[in-house]
């Protein structure tokens, strides 16, 4: 049986946060003609919401410190502001997007990260995807649009990274569908050289990913989102492009292989 | 044939602003074992969240004026902070809540509404309820908790006063289902005298609500309230019940009839 294809998309804060960006980004994933989810970010929106609000944003190693009044923030940042605005532009461009954080539906099962070395608050780790509530939305003509948030059993909402959340969906579905995973950002792919846009590395296995580590090519924000990737192609999604987000469609970046 | 029971309940702003009354209304709705819809509200919340924002707000016979700034709290507050939270708590009550706005899953549309003596600014006046979506969810044991936003054919976003909203949809799925609505808020019912508690006016018909109105008994917002109601009777709702949010299973309150 040929599985059908899904698109998982992951466009970034520095996207979401560009209005004239979001509108050329929802355009080409409108255009994607087979199933897509879209996760989002909106990191940077959370921290200028934060600071009017008089709250100062602190980061560990790239991922936020969520006491209780970041998590209000990035509630209502990423599930509101930033999901419902993605919802109601991708409608305009006829993608019938369903808004959803880990909660909705029972999507996500998290748990929240428990005290090591740091304190991340109200930070939460993925403990199960919800396959079948995924298909579901799926089969029946919907484009889930998530927020980087989940919920423990308890209720207690959750502030996750949206790379994680991504890679660990494509992964779940995997067994269905045959997955490409697309992280979109504002650069044009895994860059040999930070200040020259054109020296994008095409493809990296994962020999040639350990390589460019050691040599600090690939470093700081770019290892977690890589170590992901290739968690994910290792679990059965079909192929990882990590690419700027106005080159969704014809697929110029980065592509991982094993 | 007989038709399902379907209960859409509202909650009120002043219940929601407040953890432990919203604690118990939420096990109460838990408990309706019958298909439901929750249709919240949350002025009071983002009436805060707007003033630690440096802006003022502005109501105009029980209406926000809407302008750019304020829809982009009242998205926040009403589609992030409020209706994320609710739909964790019930998640964790075994309610398998799903978080929306009338963007998601294009499952209202409405139209900005038309500047006459006042300009509300980016209020929606809802144009048409998807009755087939809000099946299709409740058919497949989903409980859409929706937050008063819905959005017009070119994306933008609107703020929705929730007690229409939950009239309009009652009346959209009374041809397919035997809908009660209810209205839960901090009083018991609509009371002949307002600072007594146990005046509970227990039915009210069209000509009595003609009669109380004239006589200034039912004044301010619960004229809206009641008129909304009323015309969700004559438009095929079974039964409208105005009551305080503890009593939600028992149903003490004040009943509407023709």
């Amino acid at each position: 049986m040929t599985r059908q294809k899904l698109t998982i998309v992951k466009v970034g804060g520095n996207i979401i946060d560009d209005l004239k960006a979001t509108q050329i980004f929802l355009d080409k994933f409108s255009q994607l003609k087979e199933n897509k989810i879209l996760i989002h970010g909106g990191g940077k929106i959370a921290t200028q919401i934060a600071e009017r609000l008089g709250l100062e944003t602190v980061m560990v190693e790239g991922r936020r410190i969520t006491d209780e009044p970041m998590l209000e923030v990035v509630v209502m940042v990423y599930g509101g502001l930033v999901n419902k605005k993605l919802v109601a532009k991708l409608q305009s461009l006829n993608c019938n997007a369903i808004g959803l954080t880990g909660a909705d539906a029972q999507c996500i099962l998290a748990k929240k990260r428990e005290k090591g070395s740091i304190d991340y608050g109200f930070a939460g780790d993925i403990e199960k995807i919800n396959a079948t509530q995924f298909n579901f939305f799926l089969n029946n003509n919907l484009t889930p649009v998530i927020a980087p948030l989940t919920a423990d059993k308890n209720g207690q909402l959750l502030n996750t990274n949206a790379d994680t959340m991504a890679s660990a969906i494509a992964v779940a579905l995997a067994p269905i569908y045959e997955v490409n995973l697309i992280f979109c950002f504002e650069k044009r792919g895994v860059l040999m050289d930070p200040d020259n846009e054109d020296s994008i590395i095409k493809t990296i296995n994962k020999p040639s990913y350990i390589d460019l580590k050691n040599k600090g090519i690939i470093s700081k924000g770019m290892v977690p989102k890589l170590e992901n990737a290739f968690q994910a192609i290792e679990q059965g999604v079909s192929k990882v492009i990590i690419c700027h987000a106005e080159n969704l469609l014809n697929n110029i970046g980065t592509s991982l292989t094993l």
